[in-house]
């Protein structure tokens, strides 16, 4: 499945390479290395020798026999920076890492945020350096799933490819559910007047999130009890101001990711509101953040473990020939002291 | 420099690759970008036609011609969760993709911390999927630098390649004197008592350091108030719980890194020991940590952008073809609270 060849008995050497081309071992060596000072007719020599000893003692060499890189990328659509401030992403990371390694694939860490900087690492995944790509955090209406298709190269996202389902593979959170147990629970608690600050709305833990919100509570899920974030801290803040702000009346908040959560705690503290007294607070992720908030936070745990480990199935599959497919991974209530 | 071609006025096509080559232009494109379904046949007459007429519109064409990738790897050869707990790789990672988005080159992260991820970064990068390697916190002995040199790839080392002198070209920050000037400033202080908390010893940062430590010290760096950590927070805490067993009269501690010197502090915190009246307590980085502890810590301050920089001036450098040169670059001492 990951393309790996079997062992042969008397494996041809990069001698017998350079022997067929007539060249030397070192230029051999430099041409399946992509090195320099190769000619145009060494190298057409040096392919031709590798096709017919069927050389494969190294990668350089079994990708020009097998037109595989043996490698995968994981692409963070998202600023650098939020890869250090958001747990998730160094999670799914730190994860997609050790599932490949089981594989014997190396990862590659890139990021497409601007405009200039997709275009850059497009072409570079173009160009046929990895085999395949687990997207991660992609926004609808992100170019660069429509370029990886366009260029046949496989590609798993992690979350729902809104505007693609069917046609590109995922793993993900059942997000929807996810988001009705905890209100569910919320409604449980005694609570009346529960808002929600959701993710941005063209992602789909935003989308997902936010449908399991207003599944359980429907004419109670008023616009005046539904700001949105951005996932970050500082999101989280300003979202829990402005829903503050429009109804004081709130008991309840349901935030769509624990560090958004984190920051619209700190809000209620500095408007001397008691958690979970006075207001309940539930985040989403459960990602390391939840256990070391004051208080600690109620959330909705993502199978990271599961979601990465399908990833890279997914992926694999899609390597060897296998047509798109998903995985949509049940979630679980946390709860802790702010609900 | 950086190996971009520059722009012709009637630039072939793909369009008149595939009439050359006497192939579909899907074809064309599935061989240019590594993708399946090529027959050895129309590889050659691809690669033959990209050569006749001159195609370079993408990089899998340039780097046919060129046999340039353009892309850089950043190869940090810690366990990934590092890069996640110290600051100073996520600022190195974030400012080396600032830097070389400004060369239109992609940054890929790799990690080669163990022996078998090391061989997998190390075949990778062998395979010819990069230009050159940006080498970030390389223990002496790591294979990893005599591997890319006998792949004849172009490295740059963040620290003094120790080992490698004068073969391998490297970025750093004088350490040798920065720690000379937290001695002389903690001395100016009136310390009679000063223990080092050091790098490892197979880590530039680790030798010159305590290098610089003994220079202002001579005699006085008896071996009692000498301990050894690892960079880590936790390696921070044991050293410093050691040297409090060890010489209880210390009154002043210079620690080789902004973490364990974070670390340090909680110790001596939870031995009843007042910072900096009981012990005066430097650090090295000034990385974000020194101004959040308390008391916030007196440091060095690593030149990280000018590090970054010279790193991927000197490593665009060798790709140019110039032998490996070094810059040395002056730190600066940040006086806070602690000392």
């Amino acid at each position: 499945m990951t393309g790996r060849l079997g062992k042969s008995r008397a494996r041809p050497t990069i001698h017998d390479v350079a022997a067929e081309a007539g060249v030397s071992r070192g230029t051999v060596s430099r041409a399946l290395n992509g090195g320099q000072n190769v000619s145009p007719t060494a190298l057409e020599a040096v392919l031709a020798a590798v096709r017919k000893t069927g050389y494969v003692a190294n990668s350089a060499a079994r990708s020009l026999v097998t037109q595989r890189a043996h490698s995968i990328a994981f692409v963070l659509t998202e600023p650098q920076s939020r890869l250090f401030e958001d747990p998730n992403f160094s999670i799914l990371l730190q994860a997609c890492t050790q599932e490949l390694a089981e594989h014997d694939l190396p990862l590659l860490l890139m990021t497409a945020s601007s405009d200039v900087e997709r275009k850059r690492t497009s072409r570079f995944l173009a160009a046929g350096h990895v085999d395949g790509v687990l997207l991660v955090s992609s926004h609808t209406g992100n170019p660069l799933v429509d370029e990886l298709l366009q260029f046949d190269i496989p590609v798993v996202t992690c979350g729902k490819p809104l505007g693609h389902e069917g046609r590109v593979a995922y793993a993900a959170a059942d997000d929807r559910e996810g988001a009705r147990s905890m209100v569910r629970h919320l409604r449980e608690r005694g609570r009346t007047r529960i808002a929600t600050i959701t993710g941005p709305l063209d992602t789909p833990g935003g989308v997902e999130r936010l449908a399991g919100y207003r599944d359980v509570l429907g004419a109670d899920a008023v616009p005046s009890l539904i700001a949105q974030g951005d996932y970050s801290r500082a999101g989280g803040e300003a979202a829990m101001a402005e829903l503050l702000a429009r109804s004081p009346d709130l008991d309840a908040v349901f935030v769509a990711s624990d560090l958004m959560a984190a920051g619209a705690l700190t809000v209620l503290h500095d408007a001397g509101l008691r958690v979970p007294r006075d207001v309940a607070v539930g985040g989403f992720d459960d990602s390391g953040i939840a256990s070391t908030t004051r208080p600690a936070l109620t959330t909705v745990r993502q199978p990271f473990e599961r979601i990465t480990r399908e990833m890279v199935r997914l992926l694999l599959d899609l390597v060897a020939g296998q047509p798109p497919a998903a995985a949509l991974l049940p979630t679980e209530l946390v709860v802790r002291d702010s609900t």
